[in-house]
């Protein structure tokens, strides 16, 4: 494969959260620079780089004139203004990857096409539609707005069809998706990575824990696999990167069912379920999402240890010294003020042995539990 | 041990070369925010946080003004202004480590003082007390000036009485030190981490090989040591940091004989010999270092395998791809403009076997022998 000169570039990130913070983390390494396209001072990433404020309408053209290259934090960043932008740098994951992804249409539409097989689903424009799908989907089923949904966000369950305009009314009368509930065993995630030069590298498939829609846990790699499983994720991902000419990180969500894997979405950025990468594998997600965007060679994605996990830290900081006193353990603070259902931070945590990590996961009740 | 709750703080840096830079990739993860009193903006800290330039005379009160605590990266900071500075804020390290450590007769005096053995030395004022030095010390010797030297400048050997002349010449007729020559086998140097609380931890000793005064490799930890040798450098390292006070990272320089440890140099900071605990320790220097100055329980400094060494980046980049594609070896670049015998980045490389080591040493000669 031929790459070109390496040259230190003004890498822009749309978004100024604990991805952008992380990535600057990673990318400084590479010699890179950073600005960030923000909406206040306090955001995590603004001490990292320079910060071009929403508020004032001069600096989208100063972003753009700033950075040689761009990315972006969310799957939920404007696709008039990606484009718009692309006229002056690149923009990776590129246009394709953003539109796709940031509709669960036509994220559903695209697993059809490339036989990635998904959950039942129907588009729902009304309640007329909602009741004519829960005919046909039946209950347990999930309505999920096809935008702009996160941590849970925009999701109403329906247990019965007399729910149904309950359910409409709680996702604000919007344009959504009814989804069938899969019976499945355990919640998957695979993260991939492409360069422009079409290089891939794939990261194992880690088993993610949920509570109230928030990722809390993260079991790297997910563990007991049927040897076939890693490879089914594989298959998907590759699809998926070829057929959206992908640049960067992509994530996809996915259940473990008796007959194989489900995808759930995708996520086209680095993505939580990753960051256990960042003492955990080779080389982390966010490293490798810089590499991607850089045109550069991409890391290997192993992981160092054979058992190891993720917690994020919830809400509350709780008592920090704690975590800083565990063996094999590494803290990521986002410096971020205290907020029920905030991300503040994560804690990896490593070990050779099972009984080893659940010891520590124990030692770390307090922040799964919070 | 007691610690404060974990409380987010405003690190001041005086200085914003690599080490503060990386100081900061490290800090951020703690949740601090950090500034830096930095000369120009093509510093490699600059983009890391706030810079407070010193060509500006306000710059200083509105550094000591934002920061909570402050530390140095160079023994070559100014004694006075930190103890203007500690005025407002604490210094890490103290007075005291700074005072001895930036001046090689208070150095000696204080191997001395604590029975650590170092080379025999002789104070030198003029060409006069030279010639009487050389006649008790012989050659061969190197006259180093007594404060300011760093990377081999500064130093000139003797290798003939005839060469006083020429030594005091080169010096620049500055107060020095002459110091006889140790028949030695191995540069070594070891790190050590001290908090407020009076808690400390040890690295392992390291082996350094020099080229032109400048470090060019570390391999870590230092291989074939007698078990003894390790006991000595930390016993040296508890009677240093205990005398000093010291809080933060303390390097120690010694030079391997057959009859032991001879301690060469302190640095109150971290220091270059460090860098491959950036990967290859359980927690870096520059997170240690950070836990000390903020008063957090220091953490593990164990290598995360047998095997590592760090390769100094010197003066040309070279071609930087190579490095991405080997395996487990990560780069950091410090975004400097190429310069003769200029630290650029370096390279950390970690190994199962020494066989494996040394096939990546191989892989990587263009840096080392560059």
């Amino acid at each position: 494969m031929i790459f070109m000169a390496f040259t230190q570039k003004n890498i822009g990130i749309l978004g100024a959260g604990q991805l952008g913070r992380m990535l600057a983390q990673a990318g400084y390494s590479l010699g890179q620079k950073f600005g960030f396209y923000a909406n206040n001072p306090q955001e995590p990433s603004i001490n990292l780089g320079q910060a071009f404020y929403s508020s004032d309408a001069k600096s989208i053209q100063k972003f753009a004139e700033f950075a040689t290259v761009i990315t972006y934090e969310s799957e939920n960043t404007s696709l008039e203004q990606v484009q718009e932008l692309n006229k002056s740098a690149p923009v990776y994951p590129g246009e394709k990857s953003l539109f796709l992804s940031q509709n669960r249409t036509r994220e559903k539409a695209l697993f059809a096409k490339l036989d990635i097989a998904c959950a039942p689903n129907a588009l729902v424009t009304s309640l007329a539609d909602l009741e004519q799908a829960l005919d046909k989907i039946k209950t347990p089923a999930v309505l999920k707005t096809t935008t702009e949904g996160y941590d849970g966000k925009g999701q109403f369950v329906l247990t019965t069809p007399t729910q149904a305009a309950e359910a409409w009314k709680a996702i604000g009368e919007r344009e959504a998706i009814l989804e069938g509930f899969i019976k499945f065993g355990r919640e998957l995630s695979i993260i991939a990575v492409r360069n422009p030069q079409g290089e891939k590298v794939f990261y194992p498939l880690v088993e993610n824990s949920h509570r109230d829609g928030i990722l809390r846990v993260t079991q790297a790699p997910a563990q007991s696999l049927k040897p076939e499983i890693q490879a089914q994720a594989e298959s998907y991902m590759q699809k998926l990167l070829d057929e959206l000419e992908h640049v960067g990180v992509l994530t996809l969500e996915l259940f473990e069912t008796e007959t194989g894997l489900i995808a759930n979405e995708i996520a086209p950025r680095v993505h939580n379920s990753g960051h256990w990468t960042m003492e955990g594998a080779q080389t982390s997600q966010f490293e490798n999402h810089i590499r991607a965007i850089c045109g550069l060679p991409l890391g290997a994605t192993a992981p160092k240890q054979p058992f190891a996990a993720m917690v994020n830290i919830i809400g509350e900081h709780g008592d920090l010294n704690k975590i800083l006193e565990m063996p094999n353990t590494h803290l990521h603070i986002y410096d971020k003020e205290e907020r029920p259902v905030r991300k503040l931070g994560h804690i990896n945590t490593l070990a050779q042995t099972q009984e080893e990590l659940d010891k520590q996961l124990e030692n770390l009740s307090y922040w799964i539990n919070n």
